[in-house]
């Protein structure tokens, strides 16, 4: 089992005038790789904030994945990437990477999300899109890897991370 | 109307021992997506001094775009994407990433471009390679997501880029 | 001739618990490129001592090329890229994005590595995986552009570099 947490980003939503549809897609795919939902909750776009919540999630509830939903783009308000890297203690390029090459087959727009992804302690930092679609294409190129790769992170893996 | 600037970076040119063509290239492409040039200047490979312009393309003239070329490589001159990044606030490694897996198509050595892009305030900053061909096929890439991204970033884009 | 040095991050090697075939793929590989191996060592996956290390390679040897094997994944004791960050004062983002690319196209796995390369001074340094395939696979995706490369990096490649 892989405790996992959900921060939906959206100055909207957190004010309650907007349903969040990206969890949704989230909780149900994860079921595949043995995800439970530990944490869950609808946050404002808001820098500070959003490093407080990505703290607790990583510190306080030792989880072992936590995915970000939105406020990966151009807007003002877009402030996840910037609290995310403030969090963590190692970034993990090759996963923004991955999921932006999968999305820019569809559409060149991808080239505009700044999600980035990290480690801080034992856990696992994802940034995803905001709409359903886009959260739902970027997870189906990162779930391939997160058993093995949280497996190695928290100590599970034994020795074949260090190969 | 997009606001443009321009800066070129180049020792040679600075002196004005070099024609600037790759400016030229910009000039002319950016004029599809109705970008218009309000600074231009061909300044010396210095850190500071490409800091201190992209401080005044940002803060000063509010322009909403500036792409900059040259001085993305390996020489010890070589500094614009140090003073780069020692501007904006938000990066944006999408685009950099998308024109260097576009250029990789072409030639091996596109994976030596250091290229980043980032955002300060409202403007868009994109580092260009230093070559008129290179100009090309780098702006080519990015150009389709420019006029929805410099949208979102300048607010005229009102809500769509928080979904 | 390429003055290259090795270092092999391995607790276990460091303890000469390992045998380092990964050094050796390296070595043979980089003979077609007029590499001489002047420095070689297998060192623990400390922070520190990598970071000393990746100093004396660059500041006393001027190595042109360090290579180091080991040490990116997600492993708690996986410190090379964070390390190689902490000496070098330019970014090549573009050299491991190609290599993870090359690698996505055999396994997922490759978005975990966390590879990254820099420049300090006149050393071009590169993180490699730890495994001799992952090695050998990554290596003949960068061959092709370090003579160009380190030659604009050393000075002996004149103007050129500044185009």
């Amino acid at each position: 089992m892989i405790k996992v947490g959900i921060l939906t980003m959206s100055d909207k939503g957190a004010r309650g005038e907007r349903e969040d549809k990206s969890c949704e897609v989230i909780k149900e795919m994860i079921k595949s790789i043995d995800g439970e939902v530990q944490y869950y909750k609808v946050i404002p776009d808001d820098f500070d904030v959003i490093k407080e919540e990505l703290f607790y999630c990583c510190d306080r509830l030792e989880l072992e994945l936590v995915l970000t939903t939105g406020g990966t783009g151009f807007s003002p308000r877009d402030n996840t990437p910037e609290a995310t890297l403030a969090v963590v203690k190692k970034q993990v390029p090759g996963i923004p990477e991955a999921m932006r090459m999968a999305s820019l087959e569809k559409t060149p727009q991808a080239m505009l999300s700044r999600a980035v992804a990290g480690i801080r302690g034992k856990t696992l930092i994802i940034n995803l899109p905001g709409s359903p679609k886009g959260v739902r294409e970027c997870l189906e190129v990162v779930m391939p890897v997160l058993p093995h790769g949280l497996d190695i992170l928290s100590g599970r893996g034994g020795e074949c991370g260090k190969e």
